[in-house]
C-alpha cells in the first residue's frame, strides 16, 4: 500500500488551488448576489486563461484537448475545484456537460462525435441530461413514463421530465425515453440526442428551487416533449441499453460529485476556522477559543479526512478493478459524504452566527443548495437499503 | 396536575385552525415564488377578516383591540398560526411588533403610548427593532458599540446595526444604544424610539438572506444610525435599563417562537405523511410503505409532542411563576425546541425528494430561513452554557 | 392547564426522596460488589422502616396494604425510587410483582386473590412473569411455542421460556401459554398461575446477563416447563383473553418504566454535575468549568426534562381518558425516554472517565443493564413502526 | 497511490483468520461464562500452536521471535485478530506487553534486554505498564504524584496507581514516576521498571470493571508503591524522559488499538448479519428483510470502511513520514474509531434482542468493556481539542 500523490499530480493541484484562491475566489460576492450573467463574462475569461495554462477539461482525452488524467487525479481535481461554486465550470468538467461527453466518447457514432464531441469538450455549447421525472421516483427505471415511439427512421418523444440541469441555453439533450416498453425492466429505454431547438421541445420553466430560478448553466429546467421527433440516428448505443449506460457514468461520476463534496467540506472547515479566530468575543478570546467549537472543527476534520480516504480508495478501485468490484463503495460514499457535506456545512454557518444566513459569504449558498446532495442520483435511504442487502447476500 | 385545555381556548384553536387552512395555505404558492408585494394585498383582506372575526391581536390588550389571552393560551395560538410563514401577521401578533407593543405598554410614557401603542396594535403602521450589530457578538452587552449621546434634550445616536427585522416599511425603531458607558455592564444602554423618517436614520440595504433580500415585513435590514437626533422623551423606560426590558421581553417571547416552531413542525410532520401516502413507489407500494419513513415519522413526533410539552410547561411557569423561576427552562426551549424544528424540517424535505428542493411547497423556504432558529436570540451554544453553569451552581 | 403537582404529594416525595438518599444509597456500594444474598438482610430491614412510616407498596389498594395513589402520583414515586437500583423493590413496587398484582387484582378470582393477593403486596412472596421465548421475537404473538393443554380438570404446560425476571426465589409464576391453537392470533394464549414447586417447573439456570447471573430478585431465569400440571382453576381471566390482559398492564407498566428510567436519568445527572465539580484539572480549574462538559449538562437536562413532561401528561391522558386515548403517547414515552436514559448514562459515566467504568459508582450497573431498556416490552423499532402506522392512518 | 494489499501479507491475514475463526471462537463461551483460569489451558495450547505455524509476536523483532512485520502489516493483522476477546493474547502481541517490548527495545540496557526481552517476547513471563492515577486526569502530566527519589543508587517509589492493566501476574512493572519535580512539565518524570515481587510492591485489588474482577492478564489493578526499592539501573532510558518515551509509544500504539477496534466492528457486523438471517419475524421474513436494520447494517458498513482507510493511512504516515507528520491523524482515529466502534456494537447488540443482553454472544462483552475506548489513552475530547488547536494554529 502507498498513499503518497505523485509529484507531478501534486504540481498540477497546486496550481489549481493558488488559481482558485486568487481568480475566482473574489467573483464569488457578485455570483452570489447578482443573476449569473453578470459575473458570466468574467468567468469566459477565466475559462480562457484557465485553456492557456493547459488545465482545461483535466477529464477529457487529450485528442479533443483535455488533459486526459485518470480517474483517481481526476478525483483529487475535482476536490481541488469543489470550494469554488463555479470552480468546475471554469476548468471544463462541469455536470452534466463531462457525463455527457463520456457517453458520447464511449457509446457515440462517428457521426454523433464529429457533430458534438468537439464544442462540448471546448466549452462552445453546453448540453444538459434529461431524465428525472416530476411524478416518478427516480429509483425505479419501471416508472418511467416519458415514450420514444418510432416512426419512420424517427423518434417521436412525449412526455415530462423536470430537473434537467443547465437545460437553459444547452444546445443538446440526452433524453431518456422508453423505446421498448415490452422487454425486462431495465432494458426499456435509451438514450437519444434531442437539439434543443427541435421542434416540440419545450422548457417551460426553471424550477424554482430554494428560493431561486437561477438561469443558464445555472438552472434546472421542466421540459415537456410534445411529440418531439429526431432520427434513429440519434440514439445512443444500442436500443433499450439507457439504463445501462447510465449505469456504467454512476461509479465515475459519484467520485466526482463526491470528492467535489469533499472540496466544498475543505472550503467550509477553512471559513468555520477564520471565522472563529477573529471573531472576539470580548476579553482577549475568541471564537476560536471555545471548546464546543474545537470540538465541532476536530470532529469535522476527522470524518471529512476519512471520508476522504474512502472516496479515494473507491476510485482506485473502480481504476483497477472496474466499477463492479467497487459497487458496494460507490453506494457507501454516496451517503457517508453527503452525511458528512452536510453536517460540515450546518457547523460553519452555526460558526458565523447570522453572517452565516447572509449571502457575504459563500455558505449560505452551499448550505441550501447542496442540501439535494442526499437526493439527487439516488436518496440516501435508497443507496443503504441496495447496499445492505448486497452485504446481506455476501455473508450468507 | 391538569393537562385539559379549556373549551374555550379549544374554539378559539379550532376557528384559527380553519382560518389558516382555508384561508392562508391557498395563498403560500404565491407567497413563495412571487414578490412579496404581489401577495400583500390579498394578505391584508385576510387582515380585515381577522379582526371581523374578532380574532386580532390574541395577545395584547383588549382595551387597545386585542383579546387579551393569558400567555397560555397564547402560546397555542402561536402553535395554531406557525405553519403558515404568514400566519402571525396576518392575525396581528407577529414579531418584531409583538413584542414592541408588549414595551411600549409596560414601560412607554402616556405621550409615547398616545402616539404609537394604538396604531402598532391594529397594524397601521409598523415598528423594527435595532439591536443586533454586525461586528459584536449579540449575546455580549459589554460589545456593544452604538452610542446615544446626550445634547441638550436630545440624543444624537451614532452607529452601525443589521438584521433590523421588517425595518424596510416601518414608522419607528427600537434602537438599543449605549448611553451609560461607564455604568456595570448590563446597565449601559437604553432603549429609544426612532421615527425612521428622522435624518441621520439610514436603511443601507436589505440584507441578503439564503438568497432573498425580501422586502418589506419580509426582510432584515442594515442600518446606519449617522448622528441620529431624537428628543430624550422617546427613551423607554429609565435609563440603562435597556438590557433589563430586553431581558423581561425574552421569557414571553422565547415561547412565542418555540410555539411558532412547534406549528412548522406539525405542518411539516403532515406535509411528510401525506407526500408519503401519496408517493406511489411501483407494486402498489407507497413511500409511507417504507419502514425507514416510518421510524422518521415516528422519532418526529415524539419529539415534537415531547418538546410541546416541555414549552407548554414552561408557559404555565412564567405565568405562575414569574420569568425567574423559569430561567432554565426557558433556556432550555431555546435549544431544544430549535433542534426539533431543523430535524423535522430536514426529515420532511428528504421525503419529498426533488420536489422538497423547490419552492413548488412551502419546506424549502422554512429549511433555509428557520436555520436562523438555533441562532437568532442567543445562539443554542449560549444558552446550553448559560443553563449549565445555573444547574451546576444549584448541585453545589 | 394546571401543572402544580399537590402538596400532599410533595410532601410524600420529599419523604422518599430523603429516605433512599440517607438509607438506601449508602448501601450501594456492597450491592454492586458484592453477591445480592449479602445486601438482602440490610435491604429487609428498610424494608420493615417503609412499611412502619406508611410508605409501602405505594400503588396497591390500600385494604391490602398499599397506599392507593393513582397513576400520577405513583409515576412520580416511581421517579424518585428509581436513582436507586433497588429503590422499587424496597418500597414494594418493583416489576414483575406490581404488574402481577395488579393482573391478579382485576382478573382473579376470589381463591386466587385469597392464595395470592395478600402475601404478594406484603411482600412475603414473590412472582414472577414466565412470557418471553428464546427463540420467538417477543413482538409477534404468533409465533408463541408454549402450549398449555387441557387434560381432565387440569392444564399440560409444555414448553421453554427465558427472561423470567425474579423467577429465582419466586413462589409462583403468572405463564403466558397457547391454550387455543385455533383462534385468532391475539387470542390464542391465556394467562396460567404456576407455583413454581410445582413438579415440570424447572428452572434451568439463570441467564448470565452482561457478565452477571444475578441471583433471587435480581436475576432472569430460563424456565422449562415439562408437562407441567395445574388445575385449570389456577387460569387468570377467561380463556384465550392473555394478550388482551398483557395489553391493559402494558400502558401503566409503561409509565412506571419510563419514570424509572428518568430517576435513572436525574441520578445519572447528578452524579455527572458532582463528579465535573470535583475533578480537578490543574490551575484551579474543575471538570464543570469545560464547555464541553456544560453542553453536555445542559442537553441532557433539558432531554430528561421534556421527556419527563411527555410521561406525566401520558400517565394522565391514560388516568383521565383512557389506555386506548393514550396509545400514540404510550409509544412515544417507550423509545424517547429509553434513548434519553442511554445517552444521560452514556455521558455521566464518560465525565468520570476510567472510574466511571468501575463499580465504584452507580453507573457502570446502568450503564450495563439499562441497555436492555430499549429492547424489553417491544423494542424501540417496533413501537416506532406501530406509532407510525398509527399516525399514518388518522392522517388520511 | 496503490491500496492494493501485498500478496505475502494477504496470505498470512488469511491464514490467521482462518486460525481464529476455528480454533478460538469456540472457545469464547467458556471465556465468556466462567473464570479466565478455566479457559486458559486451552488458550495455551493454542499459542503452542501459533508459535509451530511461525505466526507468533507478529511485531517484534526476528532476533528474538517475533515475525518482524512493518506497522501496516501489524495493523492488518490486529484488525484480523481484534474480533476474539483473546486473539492478541494468543498471537503474542497483546498489551500491555507489546508496547513494554517496544520501549525496552528501544530505550533498555544492555543488562535490561537481557533479563526482560527474551522471557517477554517469548510470553514465558508478563508485564504491566503502571502509570494512571486513580485522584488525576490522565492527561496531565502536571498532576502525576508518585515519586521516586533517588537514596543511594537506588529509587525508592511512593504513590498510588489504578488501571493497571495485567498487573494480576505479571513478572514486572514499567512504572512512571516523578524523578525531577522541578523540571518543566513534560520532564518530570521517568519510566522504572519494577519485579512486581520487590518488597513494598502491593497489588491492594483487581479493579471491579463493569461488574467484573477479572483475573490474571484480564484483570486492571490498583497498585501502591510504599517506599518500594529498585536499583537507579531499572530506569528506562535517560532521566526525565518517561512523557518522551510515551509520547513515541501512543502513535503505533494507537494503531494497534484501532485496527482492533475495527475487528471488533467487523465481528460485530458480521454478527447482526447472521442473527438478522437467521430471526424469524413470521409470514417467511426475517429480521434482515426489515428497512430499518438494513439501514444500519449500511451505515455501520460505511463507516467501519472509512474509519478503517483513515487508520491505515495513518499506519502508512507513520512508516513513511513519522509520528510527528502523523499527529493529526492519530488524534483523529483515536476518536473516530472509538465512536464507530460503539455504533456497531450497539446496533449489533439491538439487533440480538435480549439474546444480546447475555453472556451467550461475545457482543455483551465488547459493550461493556469496549465502552473504556472512549476514555483510555485519553479521552475522545482531550483528543478534540488537541486536535483542534492543531487546525487552528495552521489556519492562521
Amino acid at each position: 500500500m502507498d498513499f503518497e500523490i505523485p509529484e507531478k499530480t501534486r504540481t498540477t493541484l497546486e496550481m489549481i488551488e493558488e488559481f482558485v484562491d486568487k481568480e475566482l475566489t473574489p467573483l464569488e460576492y457578485l455570483f452570489l448576489n447578482e443573476p449569473f450573467r453578470k459575473v458570466l463574462p468574467k468567468i469566459e475569461e477565466k475559462r480562457l486563461r484557465v485553456k492557456q495554462m493547459g488545465l482545461w477539461a483535466p477529464g477529457h482525452a487529450e485528442k479533443y484537448g483535455g488533459m486526459g488524467l485518470d480517474l483517481l487525479d481526476l478525483a483529487l481535481v475535482s476536490e481541488a475545484l469543489g470550494g469554488c461554486p463555479f470552480g468546475h465550470f471554469v476548468f471544463g468538467c462541469h455536470a452534466p456537460d463531462a457525463g455527457n461527453i463520456e457517453v458520447l466518447h464511449q457509446h457515440g457514432t462517428k457521426a454523433q462525435k464529429k457533430k458534438w464531441l468537439g464544442p462540448l469538450v471546448t466549452g462552445e455549447i453546453r448540453s444538459c441530461f434529461s431524465m428525472t421525472e416530476p411524478e416518478m421516483p427516480g429509483s425505479n427505471p419501471l416508472m418511467m413514463e416519458t415514450q420514444a415511439i418510432k416512426d419512420g427512421d424517427d423518434y417521436v418523444i412525449t412526455g415530462q421530465k423536470w430537473y434537467t440541469t443547465a437545460a437553459d441555453g444547452a444546445a443538446v439533450a440526452v433524453v431518456m425515453a422508453v423505446t421498448n416498453p415490452e422487454a425486462p425492466a431495465h432494458q426499456r429505454a435509451s438514450m437519444i440526442l434531442v437539439p434543443t431547438d427541435t421542434r416540440g421541445f419545450e422548457r417551460v420553466r426553471n424550477i424554482q428551487v430554494m428560493g431561486e430560478a437561477g438561469e443558464g448553466f445555472f438552472s434546472h429546467s421542466e421540459i415537456l416533449y410534445q411529440s418531439c421527433r429526431v432520427p434513429q440516428a440519434n440514439r445512443l448505443g444500442p436500443e433499450g441499453h439507457g439504463f445501462v449506460i447510465a449505469q456504467e457514468r454512476l461509479g465515475p461520476g459519484r467520485i466526482h460529485h463526491c470528492m467535489r463534496w469533499l472540496g466544498i467540506c475543505n472550503r467550509a472547515l477553512d471559513l468555520m476556522c477564520s471565522r472563529a479566530k477573529a471573531r472576539a468575543m470580548g476579553d482577549g478570546v475568541t471564537l476560536a477559543d471555545k471548546e464546543i467549537i474545537q470540538a465541532w472543527i476536530a470532529e469535522c476534520a476527522a470524518e471529512i479526512r476519512a471520508a476522504r480516504m474512502l472516496t479515494l480508495h473507491t476510485a482506485w478501485l473502480i481504476e483497477r478493478h472496474g466499477w463492479k468490484a467497487a459497487r458496494q463503495d460507490i453506494s457507501m460514499i454516496k451517503f457517508l459524504v453527503a452525511g458528512t457535506l452536510q453536517k460540515v456545512i450546518d457547523r460553519a454557518l452555526q460558526v458565523h452566527g447570522g453572517l452565516g444566513m447572509t449571502d457575504d459569504t459563500v455558505l449560505a449558498f452551499f448550505y441550501r443548495h447542496e442540501r439535494a446532495a442526499r437526493i439527487y442520483d439516488g436518496p440516501d435511504e435508497v443507496h443503504k437499503l441496495s447496499l445492505a442487502r448486497r452485504i446481506l447476500a455476501e455473508k450468507s
